[in-house]
């Protein structure tokens, strides 16, 4: 099961956090671009071949730190058939440093497409009696604006392949507010009825820790509403974006936990992946050696997020 | 502007309807998957080149007759890169055959995120100063949950490149009246909030028709709620699911057009794509000649259609 082999591996790096791979050609460093540059030109494959290339960097650099990785398809997507090739290469790559990958793809739809993107991440496409995966993750981001229709059939190879999801139920940016607060007739907010529907998924396929396969992604900038999907959602685990970066801190976070110091998962992106451009490492590190500095970011993350749950 | 052509486009075709691409092997007939089975094995290969053969087949003996195609991403996702090869071809032969191409891929995320989805398919892509399209569509499908934050950066390339967006409102599907049809404490339903919404952005994009580079996605399995939503989104062009195999009549879209005839155009996919395996044609026509079929079934859907604007 995705979510008990995530716990395991939580409890074993004491770390409950995962690394975002966001990768856009610009945060390369230019030691690994510029020869395939050289090689290919400006072109998606090049632009491709670094982006794969700076991601095994990262991977090396905190795959004994981190429990999981989380590549964010957009930025493979934008480079078109090559990036996606980069995707397929980071996953693979991953999975053979023994990391739990989480595709973040936001995907949705209904029904036997809804069924097609589920199979393209964590389910098995079938060619005249012969199975393969197109895109092995452990792992996916749905969005639930479809309902029922949309998120059952990822559900359905959550259940047949041991994978998981994470639901958006109240999303960290500025304006996850303008549908996801509304409130509804019977008093309550959009975001809490949606989070309702996902602690029934949760509750239907939980594992050996009481936390099901379907999970929610609730945002690390708004503390106060993830205090109240915690006490909704007990058998959800929390995706918790917005950490770092985008402003949310510990203390922001602490909430999204539950009292056994589990359910939550908070990502960092370009603050790990980046760290080599921050004040505290940019002098410390050559650019040859900017992976360094993402580990001691992944370091720091980890024991920034420990100290709140003792 | 991709709204000002799909509108010459209607009128010059006489016909509101867009041709659905959502091609799984399963679809395509022997005599184009079995060479390439020889030829390379059950391997997603074989299955996305038969894939983009049999769409070449609708495409061309459809792109007289609608002005537009809509791949569905999920069906290329599935087929990993290969898949995505297939996509990208499909929307390169459909595009040499003049018709407008809406990809429709649901997606949504935030920020710099939704920038890079959009850039992958309606904007371009800077690799040090060389510009690149990743797909090369007119138009996106795109879903709200998360507000503006992931719909601006659409816009924005709506707006430089002359591209459309599509955003989800009312959908087709049993379920979608899960949270869309939640009765909010203003009165209104959680659509009709989001049909506001886009009405907005319909009205900030308005081309030479009135209509807006911003439409909505509204099913046709739902005429009721459409005719209040035609009501709300004046300025919206409605891209309308559910006719045909989902079982919506052309009865059941005549709410979705406006007084001018205008604003809407009405999808169907395996009802055109899978015309060869209907009762209508099964018998008329060898697996060598299906795409006749299919001929017959645009034109049937656009003569359907026309009859009730009349």
């Amino acid at each position: 099961m995705f979510i008990d082999s995530l716990i395991d591996a939580i409890k074993e790096k004491n770390n409950p956090s995962v690394a975002g791979l966001d990768t856009r050609i610009e945060h390369v460093p230019d030691f690994i671009k510029k020869p395939l540059f050289d090689k290919y030109g400006h072109t998606m494959q090049a632009a491709a071949e670094a982006i794969t290339t700076f991601n095994k960097f990262i991977i090396d650099a905190a795959y004994d730190i981190v429990p999981a990785v989380k590549p964010q398809v957009a930025y493979y997507e934008m480079y078109g058939t090559h990036g996606m090739q980069s995707f397929y290469d980071t996953v693979e790559y991953a999975r053979s440093k023994g990391l739990l990958i989480i595709a973040d793809c936001k995907r949705n739809d209904i029904d036997s497409t809804a069924e097609s993107y589920s199979r393209a991440y964590i389910g098995e496409v079938d060619i005249e009696g012969t199975t393969h995966r197109a895109f092995n993750a452990d792992c996916v981001t749905v969005t639930p604006y479809l309902g029922d229709d949309g998120i059952a059939p990822f559900v359905k190879d959550c259940k047949e392949y041991g994978k998981g999801i994470f639901v958006l139920v109240k999303t960290s940016n500025k304006s996850s507010g303008q549908f996801q607060d509304l409130t509804l007739a019977n008093g309550k907010k959009l975001y809490e009825e949606v989070a309702e529907y996902v602690e029934s998924l949760a509750l239907e396929t939980a594992g050996s820790y009481g936390y099901g396969e379907v999970g929610a992604v609730v945002g690390a900038t708004y503390p106060q509403e993830a205090v109240v999907l915690r006490q909704i959602m007990k058998h959800a685990f929390f995706l918790v974006p917005g950490y770092g970066q985008q402003g949310g801190s510990a203390k922001d976070i602490a909430g999204c936990f539950n009292k056994d110091g589990l359910g939550a998962l908070i990502n960092a992106s370009r603050s790990i992946m980046l760290a080599y451009r921050n004040e505290r490492w940019k002098d410390k590190y050559k650019e040859e050696e900017f992976y360094k500095a993402s580990r001691e970011a992944a370091i720091a993350m980890r024991d920034d997020i420990v100290s709140i749950l003792k």
